[in-house]
């Protein structure tokens, strides 16, 4: 499957809409992306994991954070065999004060997966906790880069970011 | 696979652990349950989702509530090709705020999903918001059920109640 049919499957389950919409900013967007509509659709939630999978190669671990990122750890890792982690939003309050679920990370060669990259301020912190757990981290996956600013931020941590589809790809349609 | 199987699996996983165990509540327990060591484990959750596929016949929806949930859900639904949607504890405060991610709920044929089931409350809780928006929801299913009342809740609500295993099974081990 190549970036054009990835498009055309978001389309389908209506992650990614075109026409005119309102944005919470008050700011108006030619595009809306919900990438829920692709993780509660079996079929894409699957072309989506396969599509990650290629990129997991030597990878012992799969991170990501609550929510939107779950349903697409969960599906690679049943893809991939790999045992994964949920990243907490905000540590527990009670119990353990855990702010990572699963398995230790400490010394694994773990891969981090987001649903949407925009600034990159959500991804940065999923890194940092991931960071001072002690996992290694090298690679970033997400399924649409909106451009505007992960991939910078992203980088400059010597991190790699792999981007199924970007805001460009998108609007190239 | 049988109970005696699953119970194997979920020991060697560690979401079942015998011992001597002090709970939050201060009371001791001589067994502890933590579905998440094998909600995260890859062959386990296929195996999970493998014996709650063969409740699912004649079912159009799977739900289940954050987080504990979410990785059965996206595993049955992958088993299934089922949508599925995700019930939240609170209601967004931001956006939309729904209490239900995923496509609409309304006269569907909906299977609940639980991780563990003790006194029933959050099950409860569930069937309350699915019903509050229009689901048809007659059949519960958990992997484990603590026999702490669950049961006689759901029940008394003319919903069927499924555990893979109970405390009882468990124990008999």
């Amino acid at each position: 499957m190549n970036k054009k049919e990835l498009i055309i499957q978001l389309k389908a389950c209506n992650a990614i809409q075109f026409g005119r919409f309102i944005l919470t900013s008050g700011a108006v967007s030619d595009y809306y992306i919900d990438i829920k509509n692709a993780s509660t659709d079996p079929p894409t939630l699957k072309q989506i994991a396969n599509l990650m999978a290629e990129h997991t190669t030597d990878y012992e671990l799969i991170a990501g954070m609550e929510l939107g990122a779950v349903p697409l750890i969960v599906a690679l890792a049943l893809e991939t065999n790999l045992p994964y982690v949920i990243i907490r939003k905000e540590k527990r309050k009670h119990g353990t004060g855990k702010q990572i679920e699963g398995g230790t990370v400490k010394n694994k060669k773990t891969i981090l997966i987001e649903d949407v990259t925009t600034s990159g301020g959500s991804v940065i912190k999923s890194i940092q906790i991931l960071k001072e757990n002690g996992a290694h981290i090298n690679k970033v996956i997400t399924v649409v880069d909106r451009e505007s600013g992960a991939r910078e931020k992203i980088q400059s941590l010597n991190i790699e970011f792999i981007p199924l589809l970007t805001v460009t790809d998108i609007l190239q349609k």
